[in-house]
């Protein structure tokens, strides 16, 4: 069974191979890269890229933290004696904002999660955010998903989706973040699977990233646009903004754990904008993007 | 005593009177209002001003909802009968986001709340967030409050400014949303007031708006900038939308109360920005006035 220094290192490897793949695919931005170290115990590499040719700002994140378990941890685990906990948790974070309004922002996060009392986890997700709902690219995209998906269990795909729908969900503005994906948290031992080919799923879905989105880049980012189109970008981005601070439950995580700021909110784009009461144009690329924004569209 | 219609009625023409001072500093922007009813009851007017002279988007608001207290509210105050409260809260929220940088951001608001089973108290509060601090605005603005609190009390301003040091903080970033101002909770009967004259009191805050902060445009609107200092701007907006989003008690009764969206969060700008571990340069403006975002600071 996958011990946590052998999945730790390999969520490292695939930081490196992320950032190479985009790298290439964007052609001008590097990423950068700043080491720290947790206080209360553990550590990460974040990256950076800003202002690339393709992508505006995007961070490819590793992080291995540990210490005593904070209260919201140990009040979801309660146990009979005063006993308290350790954890360990691990895991990729992925947030890619484009220049281009025209290719879409995408997110993914690979994470495996112990605590000293011998409970563990893997949780995930990924999830394509476009300015402009492109029906190609959604097809495209969750049919990746699926396939990554089914080479591990025929139910994943279709629970996984349905959960992302529940899940990357603003709930005050009654719309999706983006078209959906998958999520997934707390997969462990069951009769299905052992650790081992839980965490080969999780190695399937963080592999799949950097061809899936590089597509993305490749087919939309040299697409012309608008001011118009960048306007709407920026509400757009606003709306990401509103969920990663209101509901994503990594970023409360990160802020509860004393995580480090500028890692945990590299997530919120380079600008965005809010602005009272906007309502598309009938008919517009816009209005049927927001009528694409609602749980339960079956894309495959 | 005076009773909630009357409070109500006071809040409306001290909305009606502070969108005429603001209007008439601007210059050219006008406020439009949206009315709204809420389907549990009550509504509110909403007045937005876009794409002014000086203010680029501010909103001055008034509402009164009411219907059953929602559970975080009953969880505060519990009783022993299964009772179940109502609730009516009045107020009046202001958010002006200025075009110039060199202008302040400003926020007020003041607020009655009482439930069914007699619980009465006010609430409110005023802070102001430069993107550059001004060391003689700040003198000015932190006077004037004083000089407000000092008529009705003289512990409200020093108690109340530490409120407002504590509230307006955002923690994760250890740093205060700006140079502060007052913050106040459950302002009720006391020895020391009774209900008149803490409306009194609220009164004199609510009045002190305008010409308050219509001194601050006209000082500040026509000074230059550049497009440096519109970045920065950018950034200080962010870490605004950080602490409505994340913080924000206000904008969480809101969400909680099933509020109108596009009025709660009109507090956030038309755009706003966020660049990796951006560091100012040694002994620039911008270091000086993040040197100033700090808890304690006695203006007066």
């Amino acid at each position: 069974m996958p011990s946590k220094e052998i999945i730790t290192e390999w969520f490292k490897s695939l930081q490196d191979s992320i950032c190479k793949e985009l790298e290439l695919e964007d052609g001008s931005g590097k990423f950068e890269e700043d080491k720290w170290t947790r206080e209360e115990g553990g550590g990460g590499r974040t990256r950076i890229l800003q202002n690339g040719a393709v992508i505006e700002k995007g961070g490819v994140n590793f992080s291995a933290v540990h210490g005593e378990a904070p209260d919201f941890i140990t009040k979801e685990n309660p146990v009979s004696k005063k006993e308290k906990f350790t954890f360990y948790a691990a895991g990729v974070s992925i947030v890619i904002h484009p220049v281009n309004p025209m290719v879409p922002i995408i997110h993914m996060n690979v994470r495996y999660f112990e605590m000293s009392n011998g409970v563990w986890w893997f949780g995930g997700g990924i999830d394509l955010t476009p300015h402009y709902a492109d029906e190609e690219d959604a097809v495209f995209f969750h049919t990746s998903l699926k396939t990554a998906c089914g080479k591990h269990n025929s139910s994943f795909y279709p629970d996984f989706k349905k959960w992302a729908d529940d899940y990357f969900f603003i709930t005050h503005r009654k719309e999706t973040r983006g078209i959906g994906g998958i999520f997934f948290d707390k997969l462990t031992r069951s009769p299905a699977h052992n650790k081992q080919q839980l965490f080969s799923f999780i190695q399937e879905i963080g592999s799949s990233f950097a061809p899936v989105y590089t597509a993305l880049m490749n087919k939309n980012k040299n697409k012309s646009y608008t001011e118009e189109n960048k306007k709407w970008q920026l509400l757009r981005r606003g709306r990401y903004v509103e969920f990663n601070l209101v509901y994503d439950k990594g970023t409360k995580f990160g802020l509860e754990t004393n995580g480090r700021i500028e890692s945990i909110l590299m997530s919120l784009p380079q600008t965005a904008g809010w602005q009272y009461n906007y309502l598309p144009l009938p008919n517009s690329p816009e209005e049927k993007t927001l009528s694409l924004l609602k749980k339960g569209i079956n894309w495959v």
